[in-house]
């Protein structure tokens, strides 16, 4: 009998809750606070963009959230999700090593996006709203809200940010297909949106100004919500089934992770498989070590402030307690869409500052090395924001050939790239560089906060 | 505890051993004959293309043969497939009818195609060989063959059709992420390429051409040899792991299917999943209707002539006694590109000529009607190949709504659409029609059989 490749856990071993960390904290993080008068912010002042349900959820010091059956009905469509272990990267590696990748590509959109955007949905239609409105980069969270929207029966508008909607067609057309309305951003739809054009026909827009469309149509159309597929506690909330899945999957295997790596833009990929294996540490059950990854070009954790500032570019957010490079840092244009945000999900930053996890940045040719490597051997070809997580990965595992150690590394693989082709063929053509990013671009974006 | 939406083999439970039909059938398919004598040609006469151990599976009479470990542990990095009942579907379509779908595009490239391609790799490199060529249309079989070369470290040169190549470059990139050199066909880099550029420079290729291409480099090349993806007996062979997996998956499901529905091109993903279920059929064990679906641009079994033609537009291959719409017929450019194919799998010809399984042919604005359907319920959105098998799975749920009947429907889903949104948009713009095939075309292309 040859050695098992994957874990897979049947659908009655699913995870029927999700994991809130907040209480295993040895101290609460920060609160959000509103930008008049720094004072903590209330369930009421987010009441015009998210439903009751997913404000309580933010806030919540229960250690544990029920799944509604309606939740794991969808979730059934492709969780649990499998649990592999690379043996052929590691043989190629040539590595004493033990790697696990943990992969969410098996969605419905290819990416861990769809565990937060259906109950999202679901929470909102529970309630009462009828159409949800986001914003979205390349698109990887506008296709899985619209998924989700169309499982749920709630309309889905859509702002892409206008160069993503002119130059990737394909998620924009997957958008269409689960029954979303996509718009480029900046549009005439919204004053924002027309304040842009006025001044510059020709925007070609940014997440921050798209943010500001979607939030403005949430706030003023009727039985309109907004969603947000990062940064925010309750999304990290909803994809800790990643992590309760993967602890039950290692179970099975029979180890137990050493390292634990995972790419960081908002955050709600690595903190989904990260915190219950932190659960795990802090009550001395396990001790790995746990390692956020991100771009060179955007290193939030590695390089930015430790500061108050706002979630989005235009200011119109709560103040946030969070690693960032300050609201109006553009990240130069790097493959890995997911991984350009000025700031952090504020939960991470705060688990980051108590010293439970460390932090990596990583240039994307080493990334992009990696990806292909990978594709190469364990046949999938990473998205590039996991990327980040694989070159770390093989770090470890190439230092474990050196060492003679046999650690056990579990990666999350957050998605495929069948979508992201392109990147691959810029990299192959010799056509990618690091973006490292420059002190004084730091330095100058840093000073702008508020 | 809610009802089971996915059926999930272990692992240890996939199958070892592929399913040969023709020891099974009340009579043996007519040989493939050589054009010059029109005498059975022999296993001399594919040496040049295939290894040996392919050319034995081509005409083998034993009904199983044994997967090779190496194959099967590639095959462990997808393998075994999921099966699922798609209740969601069921619940829209408010039908008594239970359906259940076999999922092929959780492998590497996003469909069936690997099962073939991983093997024959396997075999040539076993035997010395150290590159392979191929032609690719769309290029799903081009990918496959590229990630196959990858894990076996053979080289692979794929001549892609050049209005593929120029307008759908995402699976180009692809094929190269696994390291693959793909060419435009026609290309400068062989006889039959640099004759059709000297008689039209501005020639966009046809898949005929690029076989041609392929064929000829193979034949020339030291340690070359051919690979092709879909209608030879050896490649029907390794698709049958398809089904074999799903009369296991059927058995945890405690259901038996009623009715089978399969689009077929050239073959090899509806004889997959069938074969298996027609030696339980041929055996008195169950008695499904076995039902193959064709486009009404492209109507091989259900218009087509049963006579000996070439596999291929140029004429040099052996004649194949298949159903045909004449080796010089070039279907309209309808989406499903994988099932433009002038012939069919000459052992489905036979097998349809046997009375053993049904055919018709459906347009693809109803096939695709049919895939928005099923992406808005089961999350997947369907490769435009297998919407074809689904238009006909929905139409049998409505027929049983009508009637009350439960009938338990079984469809191949071969593969997704990630790399197909475009058809996707250009039928939500209303950009699609049916192209049924006049009769006069018919016609005049049957005129030219040999």
């Amino acid at each position: 009998m040859a050695e098992r490749t994957k874990f897979i856990l049947d659908e009655a071993d699913m995870p029927a809750r999700w994991y809130n960390v907040v209480p295993d904290l040895p101290e609460p993080p920060p609160p959000p606070l509103h930008p008049g008068t720094r004072e903590p912010i209330g369930p009421d002042d987010l009441a015009p963009l998210f439903p009751q349900a997913l404000i309580a959820q933010e806030v919540t010091t229960e250690r544990y959230v029920d799944i509604p059956e309606e939740v794991l009905d969808v979730y059934r469509l492709w969780r649990p999700s499998p649990l592999f272990r690379a043996r052929r990267l590691e043989k190629a590696l040539g590595t004493p090593a033990r790697i696990y990748y943990k992969y969410e590509g098996v969605s419905p959109v290819g990416s861990h996006k769809p565990n937060t955007a259906v109950p999202q949905a679901f929470y909102n239609a529970a309630e009462g709203v009828t159409r949800l409105t986001t914003e979205t980069g390349a698109g990887q969270w506008g296709s899985a809200l619209a998924f989700a929207c169309a499982t749920f029966g709630l309309e889905c508008e859509v702002w892409q940010v206008r160069a993503s909607y002119d130059q990737k067609p394909y998620r924009k057309l997957m958008m269409e297909t689960f029954g979303a309305t996509v718009h480029p951003s900046p549009s005439e739809l919204t004053e924002s949106g027309r304040a842009i054009l006025a001044a510059d026909p020709g925007s070609t827009g940014s997440l921050g100004i798209a943010i500001s469309e979607a939030v403005e149509q949430a706030a003023q159309a009727e039985n309109t919500r907004y969603a947000l597929g990062s940064v925010l506690n309750h999304v990290l909330l909803h994809q800790t089934i990643i992590g309760e899945e993967a602890l039950k999957q290692f179970e099975l295997a029979g180890d137990t992770p050493d390292v634990l790596v995972g790419c960081t833009g908002g955050g709600s990929n690595f903190g989904g498989l990260a915190f219950p294996f932190l659960r795990e540490k802090l009550a001395g059950r396990m001790d790995p070590v746990i390692r956020a990854v991100e771009p060179a070009a955007c290193p939030t954790l590695t390089r930015g402030k430790y500061a108050y500032d706002f979630g989005d570019t235009a200011g119109l957010t709560p103040l946030l307690k969070m690693h960032t490079l300050g609201h109006d840092f553009i990240p130069d244009p790097i493959h890995a869409g997911g991984l350009r945000y000025h700031g952090m999900s504020p939960l991470i930053s705060h688990i980051y500052e108590l010293g439970l996890i460390e932090a990596l940045a990583i240039g994307q040719e080493d990334c992009f090395a990696a990806g292909v490597q990978f594709a190469r051997t364990e046949g999938i070809i990473p998205a590039p924001e996991p990327t980040h997580a694989l070159a770390a990965c093989i770090q470890e595992a190439l230092r474990c050939k050196e060492t003679g150690e046999e650690k056990v590394i579990l990666t999350a693989l957050c998605g495929h790239a069948h979508l992201d082709l392109p990147a691959y063929g810029a990299y192959l053509a010799g056509d990618i560089s690091d973006h490292a990013l420059p002190d004084e671009t730091l330095a100058k974006s840093l000073a702008g906060l508020p």
